[in-house]
């Protein structure tokens, strides 16, 4: 090719195509970080008898997604469903006949549905067994029958494909995203769920909220007949922060990254605005958290972590419409996101549930508000923007959405841990929780006594 | 469009557009974590007491960035100053009527507001109120009328807008980046930053040296009439480590992402060219310091603080001009680099200046390395490529700008801080500071004695 | 330009260029952010008394290679070696007459050329001279003749140039790469390694076991006349934990990265596939190693660190072909690496060659397992998809490549471990490896004493 030769359509569209999987590829990689964000997070937030165990789980999250979500996850959220394509997918089992152009969005799913697992790990901490957990996480990404007999004591086989259905619904061709056509001016109605409010982070906290039900909350924190919580501190606050500071960074490629595109006319706006929407939202709900607890009934101290997890709320309530989002609408946001987050925290107490992470307040918390606020804020056919029947509709759907999601995952876990907890495996024993699980299940002390010594730390004992 | 249509112009433009805000929004992301990167070099740095505070300050810089720099800040620094153009910017406050396609470069911008108020963190840590470090990080990035009567016991209003003032100036259409032309051969002359030596870290350097000297030294750093300076160490050289690493990663972004664009030709070549001499300047300083601490009377050990300390120095030096540099002449920077770093950081201590972090030694002390030695060393222009009248010029214009940037900062400093001494409001009270801040300010010691034990550390004490 | 006007080749190629630099910088960032990765796996895995100097290794690892890499290091990698071109290449020596456009490229293989060197340093952890390492990393990532007199007591002159030439071989213009045209219906066979499976990993892991066997084991590692094997366990499994998650987030930019271009047709694709390829082989191979270590006589426990280790050796063989597979090969290829590392940990032991990161056992272990798995499972000319002679012979040139690597990587790495044995100057003195290296070499203890207090940790001490 001459060099003043002219370019043709098909050349552009290839070159675009490059850059649109570049654009995936490189995203994903950072959402995929989130998993050492959400693993140190959990790993600061437990006592440091249970750091292995909480880190392990949150290795391997990534692992037993990348083999369920290959083999079957990724094919019912994104394959052909034929005839029952509203409700499921059913072609790309294990990338079988999947184009070579499809793996840059599988490896983008994947990252997503690795990191919707992650979620449950927190609030179920300290005290489930580590099969369980495992298992579980199967389940969330992709589904598999598990002859548990392998790991010695168990014998459950499980079936399930929670969140890749629910992506199928509302991302795939499934009847959320699709909507309903009203007709004349109205036109199509559908479920708005852009980086996953509802999809990953309502039905993660869904989850979480079941598994901490069932499993009961830790000794020591709560006790009968008394009002006062018992703190239960994490044993190392940088940890956590790392874990914190890493989702805030990885938070910017899962919302800015969902839009999949970066080639077209409007892709890097969008991009652009969805990321500044993120930080914004996030940076009022840091600063409403850290205001509401420092006045509030909640405590009279400036908290690091209650902020971190403010900032993160705001984070997951922007994933619903950071694209489509005024920034002050992204402030007005992160202020709900705050309340709420503040609100579901105080419920979960008074519920006697124990969410050692706030897990559910930040995931679902958040998530809720996004869905929902996004029909009041969305800068075109928002409630506050334009008001109308049409507005309305939205609205309703955005509840449609939030009750599919929340059905589906809450009957889901309530059968998964259900089992397990009938069959007495779903929670450590009594005597490993007091020993914490790092010795008697991982043989691995997160800090072993013996690597210490010779001018550090223990030289106080001298 | 048929696959053999020809492409035109404009469609071209819009994917080089696209392929533009995608660099801006990925390099502005990493930029973003060195947030984290800056957190934990200083969270090692201090004592084990005073280590939420130092992280909450951090976690605190991102989102009052994110609202300040949202409403004031970008405004001054790039909006359109009318008749004050020059000197300041005045339009898309709260982003109202910023073209969508400026989020990019807004989300970029925002991103290097965040660095520089990070650094003065470093050099106030372990004695300055909350309450006066956040203030002041409104004022930096952004500005801010605040009522602390919020905060309970602030009532001060503050107003200021040092940094993007000086970006206006520099970066923006100000006076400094517009120069003065001279006419004839030598023409238009101006301030030379590529990324920021001047206006991003000398200017933090100032304040943080404004700052650490109306603080005052922390408790057990000088003693009278001694010339024996105390060392109180940081707690964990694997947490300062971190941040270390973190930060060498992120100022890959920096100093390349500087380019601004990508799509370009050269702009490919421009980056790589920053990349690699912002790799070499760091090296050579990173083997200077080394060298320079082992053989000096400085010690005689080879100090990985220092090590590290010394490779960020040639980093920040490399901003000035690492797009306009060869490779030898970085690795000649990177030599003075190292030598500033140690001759200021003798300077502070004969000064009784406590800077924990030696954040003036490395980005003050960085900083007017890079922005002098440009003018010596830019492969086009400099005086050792080029001695004549010209090149004689834009070093005096480099001294401009560093008197302007220098001047500005410590006007604001000095009043900001000032005032707040005058309140009694800038430093925590002795009591608090010998008992560390985690607790009487945040109650959250960083390693909660009770969340330890069963197996680990503490098994030493039974 | 009109925007109507016709785009030209020239055009689209100048855009097209943009992209590829692009490519290559942004991967290069991310594989240079592993250097984090092997630092933080290997001060986890050590004493306290020797965190510091681990770190320090890691620390000058990019920096020195920074200086070496760039003045002779590219020369003879990438450089126009004339006559001994298949050997050795011998232009561009410090950048010297290297075109800009060329940045880079030279960048990312710099960031290889530092992960390659780190290997060592964990294999030869807390007992190696500073000097010894120091010194040594020289001669992997470049060529030095160093006077280390100016070290104050070596004198010896170093001239190397290992991983260079390797990498001038199988990825430059040399021998490996070229193979040999065998005519006929065969024609060209070569050496087939994408992204380094021996180049990087088996080159490092010879040099680790190299070292490891010359400077004997440390104290406390195995008992004479017993087959017992002291563990020595490392300080903090969330410090190893998080270097773990930095190396999988950088092995996708390592493995990705390695097709060097985006814009090509099918580049976008290749990427995308390498990942997830890398991905599928390091989940099974995690999911492998840890059920191995659960049933098998190795151990009992749920293993996170050998979770960790197995899921970096499945990343390790994923290198040579990652993007030739397909998925399910990939996920045998996991299962095949999980042995290998589970083998080569128990090899070393048995030998009584004391590995403190199994360092061996991940690089060594999984280069091979990659290099030669990939002649049966290459998507197209495989053993196990052609049966031929034509694949055949590939898996001897898979040989070749291999028995060059080792050889000369054994060759050069006895010399230079010998000479350093001879002299006395590679293993530390008996009372400092007791010690520990942080206070005598550093007088940095990693955790010093007086930082900890007030109501922290040491309230348990009154």
């Amino acid at each position: 090719m001459s060099s003043n030769a002219t370019v043709t359509a098909k050349e552009i569209l290839s070159l675009s195509f490059s850059l649109d999987q570049f654009f995936l590829i490189i995203m994903g990689m950072v959402v995929y970080f989130m998993q050492c964000g959400f693993a140190f997070l959990e790993a600061g937030a437990v006592r440091s008898k249970n750091v292995t165990n909480i880190l392990i789980k949150n290795v391997m999250d990534s692992f037993v997604s990348g083999i369920a979500y290959w083999i079957f996850g990724y094919a019912f959220a994104y394959g052909d469903g034929g005839k029952a394509q509203k409700f499921i997918g059913a072609t790309y089992f294990a990338s079988y006949d999947m184009p070579v152009d499809q793996y840059a969005s599988f490896f983008f799913q994947y990252t997503f549905a690795a990191t919707a697992a992650t979620i449950v790990s927190g609030a179920v901490a300290e005290r489930c067994e580590f099969i369980a957990y495992f298992a579980y996480s199967f389940v969330i990404t992709g589904t598999f029958i598990l002859l548990l007999k392998t790991f010695s004591y168990f014998d459950i086989a499980f079936f399930g494909f929670i969140y890749p259905v629910v992506t199928h619904w509302a991302w795939g061709s499934g009847w959320l995203v699709d909507g309903y056509n009203y007709g004349g001016d109205i036109g199509q109605i559908a479920y708005q769920d852009f980086a996953g409010s509802g999809v990953v982070h309502v039905l993660g906290g869904v989850c979480a909220f079941i598994g901490a039900a069932l499993l009961g909350p830790r000794i020591g924190r709560f006790q009968k007949g008394s009002n006062v919580v018992g703190t239960l501190r994490g044993h190392s606050v940088p940890i956590a922060a790392l874990g914190g500071f890493i989702l805030f960074f990885g938070f910017l490629a899962f919302n800015g990254g969902s839009q999949l595109t970066i080639s077209s006319e409007g892709d890097g706006a969008a991009v652009a605005v969805s990321v500044v929407n993120t930080i914004i939202s996030a940076s009022f709900a840091a600063f409403g958290s850290l205001i509401i607890n420092r006045l509030h009934i909640f405590g009279n101290t400036w908290s690091l972590l209650v902020t971190i997890n403010g900032a993160l709320t705001g984070m997951v309530a922007a994933c619903a419409g950071c694209n489509q989002m005024h920034p002050w609408s992204s402030a007005v946001l992160g202020l709900f996101a705050a309340m709420s987050y503040t609100l579901w925290s105080t419920v979960m107490k008074k519920m006697n549930i124990d969410d050692p992470l706030d897990a559910v307040a930040v995931h679902f918390g958040g998530g809720i508000t996004g869905v929902i606020l996004i029909a009041f804020l969305d800068k075109d056919d928002g409630i506050l923007f334009n008001w109308d029947k049409k507005s309305g509709l939205k609205l309703g759907w955005q509840f449609v959405g939030l009750a599919a999601i929340i059905g589906w995952s809450a009957l889901f876990s309530l059968v998964i841990f259900g089992i397990l907890k009938c069959f007495g495996v779903l929670r450590v024993p009594r005597e490993i929780e007091d020993k914490g699980l790092d010795i008697p299940k991982h043989n691995e002390p997160a800090y072993p006594v013996e690597a210490y010594g010779h001018g550090h730390i223990e030289k106080l004992i001298q």
